[in-house]
């Protein structure tokens, strides 16, 4: 089969690899339908993913169909559609039963990283019963792929994390594919504003189009005094998202959030961030981080159902998986392409 | 009347006020009968704490005797016998409604701080209705001077915040009077081990006796390690709360907190820290930081009552107030004279 192979810092190839087999019981195989790339695998090509060895087949997300299952499945069969998580959970650990599924002791992000992932023509998928999720049918299913990372993400390390609730005040830094998931999901819970900080004015346009009630493009450098403007008396936000995952972006959080308030990290970082507590301390802020737990992903799956949210307005490009390689270079170069999501079909 | 006066960095004297008078309807004038010295009030004679001018009388907690109550204030009338709040609180702003006592519109860390303080015999209390708390007849007061700041601290900003819960694991950063007093309010949540971390094998010694299960000595630069090695499998503590305020102490905590885990920041931060967010990003964990709201006081007051703790235990020293200057001695050195909390009697 052909799949998308790290090769190590720097370098990525399409090469041809056996499908894979069973190897554990509560393993499935997927034959995969709709991919995408991720910032991670980015994160990845850069040689900033240490567990993530030369040779592995990249990917986390994606929709597929059912080609096997090991003995102990007992949850899905052969042709049924389905959903992959970018989570791995095995449902039994201390950490799965307390719904930390990202910290699974024999699961957590390990697809595409520590074993072959989805931008292939199949995947093995560990611990299926409860890593997987029934497609329902008639739907949208390039929709769904949206679903394996990019909106459980925003919407639980930075929305849930976050607190956002009816009425407050959000600030988002960052409109990447990330933050506008958050954006879209921060709406379930009506807050009276939400601010979008980029930037790019083009996806500050989308943020607006996305339901940001106001956009700052912060390349002037004074962000913190145009929140400080839009929120008034209250001194900041209530919840402000960090959604880039670097120490620049991190501190604008830190400044614009109020008395009171939570920063979301939601960001990929790769370097110490200063903590300024000489004057955080007597803030009665709450600073949360998170690898996505993917524990909502059943309630996003109803929430696309019913139409609340529409995620494939994250979706700007559609490459075949022979052309993966350019799939790659449009999501590496948005700012001139314009890319958000993009989806690969083998 | 005499008080103990700020006189700028490094300097403080007694000196002869007039006794304060009604200035505002909600004010009430207390008769201190107890006050007691603050590791804050050591801050403050450092020249740390910007808002606090020389001249000023210091102290912030105390119990004492309703001398004369503004035209305004229902709740105390003359010869009621009050513990004082070390946070005013208006009860009427957006932070009071909302029990952010401590970011009062017009109170908050006032007392001692931007207005004259309790180490006095005679202090004026703003917003006396709803800053003030009636004491029970037949306690003993010198146990409730504990009520006014550190108990609620190290409960609120250590133990609320830190999300204690019975069977959890606690480590506690910091054997002062306010990590003791994190140390004794956690036991009201039954968490299964309380690791206590400090450089003085006195103050480990007493907080054996107040309940620790597990003291670590973290001179030798491996409390970390030690910690691991008593937290097992779950890889570090639930709740670990920083009770220093220095970089060293905050980063530990970032080192021994277990995935799902929160840090509890209690300490005043002079200088910012480094948070390692290139490993914490995806550790699942909160950081809080509180300035105390005092929320907790009447609560508190009843367990005091019915005994559930005993925060005379803190109380190590006596003195009369012309002796304060001989209090901040024995107050400062405590790693010489073994002090804890100091009692001063006008």
């Amino acid at each position: 089969m052909k799949a998308l192979v790290y090769q190590g810092p720097g370098a990525k190839a399409v090469e041809d690899r056996p499908k894979p087999k069973i190897q554990e019981p509560g393993d499935a195989i997927v034959k995969m339908t709709k991919t995408t790339i991720c910032g991670t695998d980015l994160h990845i090509l850069k040689g900033d993913v240490p567990t993530c060895k030369p040779g592995r087949i990249l990917g986390h997300e994606g929709v597929g169909v059912v080609d096997s299952v090991g003995e102990a499945v007992t949850q899905f069969k052969p042709g049924d559609k389905v959903l992959i998580s970018c989570i791995s959970s095995c449902g039994k650990c201390d950490y799965c039963r307390r719904g930390m599924y990202s910290h699974c002791r024999t699961g957590g992000w390990i697809l595409g990283n520590e074993i072959d992932g989805t931008q292939a023509e199949y995947v093995r998928t560990p611990h299926a019963d409860t890593s997987l999720y029934p497609l329902p049918d008639g739907v949208d299913e390039e929709a769904l792929v949206m679903l394996s990372d990019i909106l459980p993400t925003g919407f639980e390390c930075g929305v849930l994390n976050g607190k956002v609730a009816p009425g407050s005040t959000v600030a988002i830094v960052g409109a990447g594919p990330i933050g506008l998931a958050a954006l879209l999901t921060a709406q379930f819970y009506s807050p009276s504003q939400i601010i979008m900080i980029d930037l790019d004015d083009n996806r500050l346009g989308l943020a607006r189009q996305f339901g940001a009630t106001h956009t700052i493009n912060s390349s002037d450098g004074k962000a913190a005094e145009a929140v400080m403007a839009l929120t008034g008396n209250r001194g900041g936000v209530d919840t402000a998202i960090e959604a880039v995952g670097i120490p620049a972006t991190f501190e604008l959080c830190e400044n614009i959030v109020a008395p009171g308030g939570v920063i979301a990290n939601v960001g990929v970082h790769g370097h110490k961030v200063d903590l300024h507590l000489e004057r955080l301390w007597s803030q009665n802020i709450a600073i949360t981080t998170r690898l996505v737990d993917t524990v909502s992903t059943p309630m996003l799956l109803k929430t696309v159902m019913s139409r609340k949210i529409d995620p494939k307005k994250l979706i700007t490009h559609r490459f075949k998986l022979d052309d993966i390689l350019a799939a790659y270079d449009t999501f590496g170069q948005a700012a001139k392409t314009h890319a958000l999501k993009v989806i690969i079909s083998p």
